[in-house]
């Protein structure tokens, strides 16, 4: 079975690319970034709710703020990636929903009223685009190191004074160093993956 | 800026794919879902935890059981698509997790000893893996439509009678039919996402 994708694409985008652990000191530039978000803002979310919002961190103050509530194992990867990048997911993205959604205005006030709603709905979808984004960062030609280990709650409250938006992960983004990964862990194979009704 | 992945690849997994309303009648075979799993599967996830589970829906009964879970508006095309598939996150995934993150057995224990703490993150790396998923079902030119509008709890007792799988989209695949989407939606401008310090 043959995919459309090419086979250099799929390798890019899944089969070599890995979760980069070290970094060389090549930058990433802002123009990187916009490039992929660019490509990957057209990826789905329901109801067109894009909750996902990105803090890129690039000062030296930033960094330090955000690697104190990194978890032990992941503070040094964070101090030496070339670009970090907090994902988050906005709880309030109804607010901008009815231009997001211009055929259907009324959906901001027919299920998104109540925000233990709009937190369910913003994690789900936040977290496929933040797979969107990581897929893009591929797409660019650099590595994604994606990160759940940290203090959520001290980034929120550090990074988004709002109260309004939750950490999904947080990525370091750049050209694989030196050792830059472990072994490829085992995947699930397919049979205890999909069954069939 | 131009990004390593090649514009058709661009194109066919972002720019130009749809979320499709309406399918054609050719149908979806084992081998393209199996195609798409088996490259898919290598998309990160937090400890390699992989907590996405899929049921194909081929049978004439499995339609109909998932079909009266569905919201109102997206029964026609649950009912009339080639393939339906019922992406799930699997809240027990962390039994598996020693064969698949064989360098850090102890994670389990260490991290994922209680359960809210493991549907929490099965939740998340779920849905990463659901956009991995869709990203896939593009990759293998056809169309998905992902939604999100049904009773969860009813698919959940309906399809998972363990009580430990919680679904995190319903998906659609096919080839487009006749009039299969509506105008693109706008997406928000790369400065009301992207912000630095």
């Amino acid at each position: 079975m043959t995919l459309a994708l090419d086979a250099a694409a799929q390798d890019l985008l899944f089969r070599e690319a890995r979760t980069a652990n070290t970094f060389s000191d090549e930058p990433v530039s802002d123009e990187q970034i916009q490039a992929i978000y660019e490509l990957v803002k057209f990826g789905p979310t329901a109801f067109n709710q894009q909750p996902l919002r990105i803090v890129l961190v690039r000062s030296e103050e930033g960094r330090a703020r955000l690697v104190q509530h990194m978890a032990e194992g992941n503070q040094a990867k964070t101090s030496t990636a070339p670009l970090v990048a907090i994902l988050a997911a906005d709880n309030e993205f109804h607010e901008e929903l009815p231009t997001q959604l211009p055929h259907f205005p009324q959906a901001k006030d027919m299920f998104f009223s109540e925000r233990s709603v709009r937190e369910s709905s913003a994690t789900l979808n936040g977290a496929l685009q933040a797979a969107y984004f990581i897929v893009g960062v591929r797409a660019a030609g650099l590595a994604a190191g994606p990160m759940t280990g940290y203090d959520a709650a001290g980034i929120n409250k550090e990074f988004f004074t709002d109260g309004d938006h939750s950490v999904l992960a947080v990525v370091n983004i750049g050209k694989p160093g030196d050792d830059a990964w472990f072994p490829r862990s085992p995947r699930l194979a397919y049979d205890e993956v999909v069954t069939t009704v």
